[in-house]
């Protein structure tokens, strides 16, 4: 992994992937007593950076390769993205989802032109197996969802992005909280901002009771979370981190922040008021770090990343009644 | 009126306003049978395009005027985009509001940096005579919401923007449909196409029992609306054409477009869903049109404007809870 995999993923997403806008409110600089810049992937394609990183790993492939098709294993924003991406470029898409996932879910990524495989988790059936039953019979490539250098330089685009608005901006020191969950966003920001904004330091962010990516920092090896699923920030819930990630975190990053779900509604209340956009709870974790755990930066700009692919209605409606008159 | 005026908004606003982005999702062509564009005002400052007429006019000011400060009457985004290019120019301003407007813009008014003098509509006040008494006290320029040319001019600088995005994506025709009150937006992006993008047409869209706008322009005729308030798209009820942009629009704007309020709840859910932003009911109407009259466009390519400066969260709720589920 180094720059040079980003700059050239960055030069296969031109005119494919939005040059995503780095907003600045004076709103969020007073409810976070410091100035707050905010990138505004969930209008990436997609709603989220995702597919950066899918479009960034599909167009790499031999154009044999490509043809054969791409395999996925997601029910959320990976799938999407997987899904879009391959159809620009003209490959089939297979995505293997639970059978009990969202039907919106299922629904989004059928009406961009994958073909889903479902697989029943509560009968124990193996994703894997089927995946790898179907790569073998058709030769599908498995696109990982953030242990994969091609993913992970695709989503350091972003953080070339976020350099050269920074730099626009005369931003020269500040922390860059990222949202995370496998650590690929983060990891490919990190080494985008070592290159170009060394100034720059990325921190993870992720919701209570799994923090992961914290943990493992802290001790400087691998650690899981204790369960797999329980928060409203289910986007960004994974395992265990990357094993290309990690290493480069550990590197790069800062010390993570943890953000509590009731924190992370309360974000998305004030981007819906302040920022007119829509985040869901695990594209706003790292909003709500800055708004609410000032004492946790030392630097005068902090920069973070917003994102929602997939914003459940309901979901988003108690954000709102809950926090949605506050700063309106 | 001309297109000079818009070029020179042009230059005074650049460094200030946000160039807001063109969006493209296959998602809405699907929904509308077409091909349909967005251009998303509500990421502008303030969440509307307002802010760019308020600053076109308060910098076109003589310095000594600018000096003695602005007044405005308006309790929605006149007033926020007002307050705040006030402020970027370090001019006072003093906004009249009605003293029963929602404590929410009254409060977001005075965070801008505006004074804010309240009155008694129920006992009838005169909010004119308010006005006039502090404007010779102090010397105050009155700033109106639409007729007034450089404001004309500064929403005209939103027409620049769509005549380039359109002319990158290689749209020669289209009915550009802007959301339209007193007809500020529509005439000063009207003006611009003209110039700019000729194969490029206006048509004002109004809510059901508001549509002044449309009726004037069928019978050639400024005409009134029945009632002043009454619409969940209060954002955009005024009560006639202006007297500058009528003739604008007469000249060079297609027949008007009416939705209901349920057509503009509706679209505010799918650009929830599909391009993760957030507009009010006045600032979805045109967006609704695109999205549910089909019969009414010829256009291969449908341009809209989408804007949402005070969206209230129980409005937003409500499209939410009835049509955020259709198209996630």
């Amino acid at each position: 992994m180094n720059i040079d995999m980003i700059r050239a993923a960055a030069r296969r997403l031109e005119g494919h992937i939005r040059h995503t806008p780095l907003f600045h409110s004076p709103f969020l600089d007073e409810l976070a007593g410091r100035r707050v810049w905010v990138k505004a992937e969930c209008l990436q394609h997609t709603g989220s950076f995702k597919y950066r990183g899918a479009l960034s790993a599909i167009s790499a492939l031999a154009p044999e390769n490509r043809a054969k098709g791409i395999l996925a294993y997601s029910s959320g924003n990976h799938a999407q993205g997987v899904a879009l991406a391959a159809r620009q470029v003209g490959a089939p898409a297979v995505i293997i989802m639970p059978a009990d996932a969202p039907r919106i879910k299922i629904g989004n990524t059928r009406a961009l032109g994958a073909e889903v495989v479902l697989y029943n988790r509560v009968a124990g059936e193996d994703r894997e197996a089927i995946g790898a039953g179907l790569a073998e019979e058709r030769g599908l490539t498995l696109i990982r969802p953030f242990d994969n250098a091609q993913v992970i330089a695709g989503q350091g685009t972003t953080g070339l992005e976020i350099a050269q608005a920074a730099a626009a901006a005369g931003i020269a020191q500040a922390d860059v909280v990222v949202c995370c969950g496998g650590g690929g966003f983060a990891s490919g920001i990190a080494l985008a901002l070592e290159a170009e904004a060394p100034g720059l330091r990325v921190r993870p962010a992720e919701p209570a009771h799994f923090d992961d990516m914290a943990r493992s920092l802290r001790s400087g090896t691998r650690l899981s979370n204790a369960a797999t699923s329980g928060s409203l920030c289910d986007a960004i819930i994974s395992p265990t981190p990357g094993e290309l990630t990690f290493p480069i975190l550990q590197r790069l990053a800062g010390p993570g922040l943890v953000v509590t779900d009731d924190e992370a509604l309360h974000a998305m209340a004030v981007a819906f008021n302040m920022l007119k956009v829509v985040a869901e709870p695990g594209g706003a974790v790292a909003l709500a770090a800055a708004l609410f755990q000032a004492q946790a930066f030392e630097t005068e700009d902090v920069i973070v990343t917003i994102s929602g692919g997939n914003v459940d209605a309901e979901v988003f409606q108690m954000a709102l009644s809950r926090f949605g008159a506050d700063h309106a």
